[in-house]
């Protein structure tokens, strides 16, 4: 007898009735192939008393199994594994190579060299400084739970296997059309909306629905480094202007404009990524006239607007006058935390309609269940109340950060509080050169997971964005003793 | 005083508090600017009286308030709405156009002409005819649930936001790589496995990172839409060989090779897209030495391999020897249904990390949740016992169709019966065209939902897929009697 005591991990604790554990792990030998077909199975009585259970847990487990058509039984007595298996037995017609997929390179691709390959995490750093994500301890676990287990029946899984959401379900389009109504002082219809996977897959629909490979397209120097990497991707040559502390240049704009054969321009007016700066209201009126007179179109990405620590936000571009010619990208994940991506675009409706086929070829279909339960957040007021609890802890957050690091690291580094977001701009003095500092801190348990800027090719300073979001005090205060204990080393 | 009474809706047998549905709402009423910046509120006392609710509860309403910056109190008498809520009063720095998205066309973008809009679902038919999807009330939805609760703690959370899993988390990736093993007779490691959103993404990441403009690449005729449609949208020229009854017709393929230079081969071995037929043995190994031979880059969709009514199937084409040549494609949302879009890209390692970095362009996480629940339930043999229950439901309605059809309708479709999978190949009777079936079906309370496929530019015949899996003997009858009923219409 096969040693199943060893094999068959039953735990009685478990909600899980015992007969269906053992079912379960029986099912998993038949598949690993250590029950064969048509192999004998120890008596009932027999595998009670090696499993110390009761003899008609075995027999329920048995029935179960002999039902579902794993197991055949002979006179009620003789148990075997039936030789009629789909799903474990399949025919061979061609000599089984070890593995054909050791082979490298086998297929002519694109490498993706332009993309730079993402940080990995060391093994339980002690504290991460990311780039600006929220802080999930403050997430309503049970509050999504429970309206999960709500949304999660045979009746509302029967809607979504046969409707098409490929852009959202009506439910959040509904919802989240109202709500950018209200906080954003858009003017929008649910047409006018799509939801994506993140702003990410967002900014990659737009983009390829207008770039073509050798078309010109507008960026910031420096600007969010994997919207520089999507429009690359799609061939596009970057033209550059200066971004300062009113955020982008708008008279290097029109200039560029001027000189240059421009399709799209990428922007970012609050809290610019990398460099935290929002842009001065003077600098967005005139961007607009710009954007009007050249019919010029835009992308409008507005990733983290909710977190506004100076009262009164200026509105986005997108609901000033621009004759349709402004995207409008943002995202719940920067509130929600990296879990629940989702990610909307407003546009017109026609160029809408491309972007929903687009979708399709890319990813079918929404996920119902996630936009059903932040649906149901945002209609009960709880979503804005959660929003206006993680400004107050994420505002108090940024000026602790920034006194902390201005006593502690003025020397070393040099930023400018921003007006919202959830990170600041590090700037560190060239004594003080990054390179010799992300393995060191790594060291003493400090991870710095966001990009590193380094000094080179577009940057004169070393440079990282510093999320003080998702830390409290003790980490804040934790991450600032190891960036001031590292020597610089040159 | 506002109109309190109809404004605020409370729900007294809801499990939310009724001054936290309280509270909630009076941020709705500031967020929508019923109530506005400085206006005072009622007393709690007049409030209260008004709501038919006690006065203490109106007072840990507006307490809460409070304490979250949406209130203020003068001498705990007076309540006004705070006047800085950083949310919902946004500074405009331009003339506010009515809105902007009404003007169209404002950018120049590709239309996706090419690519079909989807069928729209009239309200509330009695029967959908899908083109082949799982039967969604046999899906385990409290041990789902149960999984997703367990999961969704602020530790996972904590764990997902720092973590850059974008091919997969580390958990599914291992279970889904054994899982496939053991079922398909492959022989990989993590490292060629990587995870997508459904099978369409993953067919989207291999096709872009091999083609590019004006390349080759060979596809069945007639073959999946959504395929083919990528490929358009790549900019590939479709060169197309016959399927008939052992599948994809290899001597085809291999005069296409001769003559063509061709970059990327499409097919569908098991149960073809949209014919159903599964491909004989000796064409797959006539199949493999042309891909050895000529070193062709091959995409395999095997959306539906779980699927297998005639004992022991095929192994696929990736289980051969190919030299690394074949990227497989699969899915787990023909198992658990439209709502769970986890697809599955195998390759080599090298083809792997460009993917990856391509999904960062487009979708930059994985669902850890979803992830962690699907390993869950195929770690404890769950999801195994659940394919074979579906197996056995699917192949009972699978010959029950078959024979509904046969008797009924046999006069006017032809088709044959598969050897797994989850639809029927419908090809119509020329006196009783298709275009004329699909309106009237709907009048009738049938809606067909599978794209159908007209006689004219590829095919000799209108044929559609006919899902059975999703349907009950009742659901199955209702559909064929209205089909039976429907007059043709020349």
């Amino acid at each position: 007898m096969l040693p199943f005591k060893t094999l068959l991990k039953i735990d009685k604790n478990s909600a899980e009735a015992v007969f269906k554990q053992l079912a379960s792990q029986l099912v998993l030998l038949i598949q690993k192939g250590i029950l064969l077909p048509d192999m004998q199975l120890p008596s009932t009585r027999l595998l009670a008393a090696d499993l110390d259970l009761h003899r008609k847990t075995i027999m329920a487990a048995y029935n179960t199994l002999i039902a579902e058509d794993w197991l055949i039984s002979k006179e009620r007595k003789e148990y075997r594994v039936s030789t009629l298996l789909p799903i474990i037995k399949p025919r061979t017609y061609a000599s089984k190579a070890k593995s054909s997929y050791k082979a490298e390179p086998a297929i002519i691709f694109d490498g993706m060299e332009h993309v730079p390959s993402f940080p990995q995490i060391n093994a339980n750093p002690k504290v991460i400084i990311d780039d600006g994500f929220p802080d999930v301890n403050i997430f309503p676990v049970e509050r999504v739970s429970a309206e999960y287990k709500r949304l999660l029946t045979h009746q509302t899984l029967k809607k979504t296997n046969t409707s098409w959401n490929i852009g959202g379900s009506p439910v959040i389009k509904e919802t989240l059309t109202s709500f950018l109504n209200d906080t954003r002082g858009l003017n929008i219809e649910t047409e006018n909306l799509m939801v994506t996977r993140g702003a990410q897959m967002a900014i990659y629909l737009a983009a390829s629905l207008i770039i073509r490979p050798g078309d010109k397209v507008l960026v910031t120097d420096t600007s969010f480094f994997l919207a520089d990497a999507v429009f690359r991707q799609l061939g596009a040559q970057l033209v550059t202007v200066p971004v300062d502390h009113e955020g982008a240049d708008v008279d290097a704009i029109a200039d560029a404009l001027e000189n240059n054969n421009i399709k799209l321009l990428y922007i970012i007016p609050h809290h610019h990524h990398p460099t935290t700066v929002t842009m001065s209201s003077e600098r967005r009126a005139k961007l607009l006239e710009l954007i009007r007179t050249h019919r010029l179109a835009v992308i409008e990405d507005d990733y983290d607007y909710d977190f506004q620590y100076q009262y009164s936000p200026y509105l986005p571009l997108a609901s000033g006058s621009h004759d349709g010619h402004v995207i409008y990208i943002g995202s719940l994940t920067k509130v929600l935390g990296s879990n629940f991506r989702l990610g909307y675009m407003i546009a017109t409706p026609g160029f809408l309609q491309s972007a929903v086929k687009l979708k399709m070829l890319i990813d079918l279909r929404s996920d119902a269940l996630m936009e059903g339960t932040v649906a149901s957040l945002m209609q009960s007021g709880e979503f804005s109340r959660f929003i206006m609890k993680a400004n107050k802890l994420y505002g108090y957050r940024c000026d602790y950060a920034s006194n902390l690091i201005t006593n502690e690291l003025g020397h070393l580094v040099e930023f400018k509080k921003p007006q919202g977001g959830m990170a600041l701009w590090l700037k560190f003095n060239e004594n003080y050169p990054l390179s010799g500092i992300i393995n060191k801190a790594s060291a003493s348990g400090l991870q710095l997971v966001g990009v590193p800027y380094l000094k080179g090719k577009d940057l004169a300073y070393d440079a990282i964005r510093f999320g003080f979001a998702s830390l409290n005090e003790h980490e804040l205060e934790f991450a600032v003793e190891v960036l001031k204990k590292i020597t610089p080393s040159k």
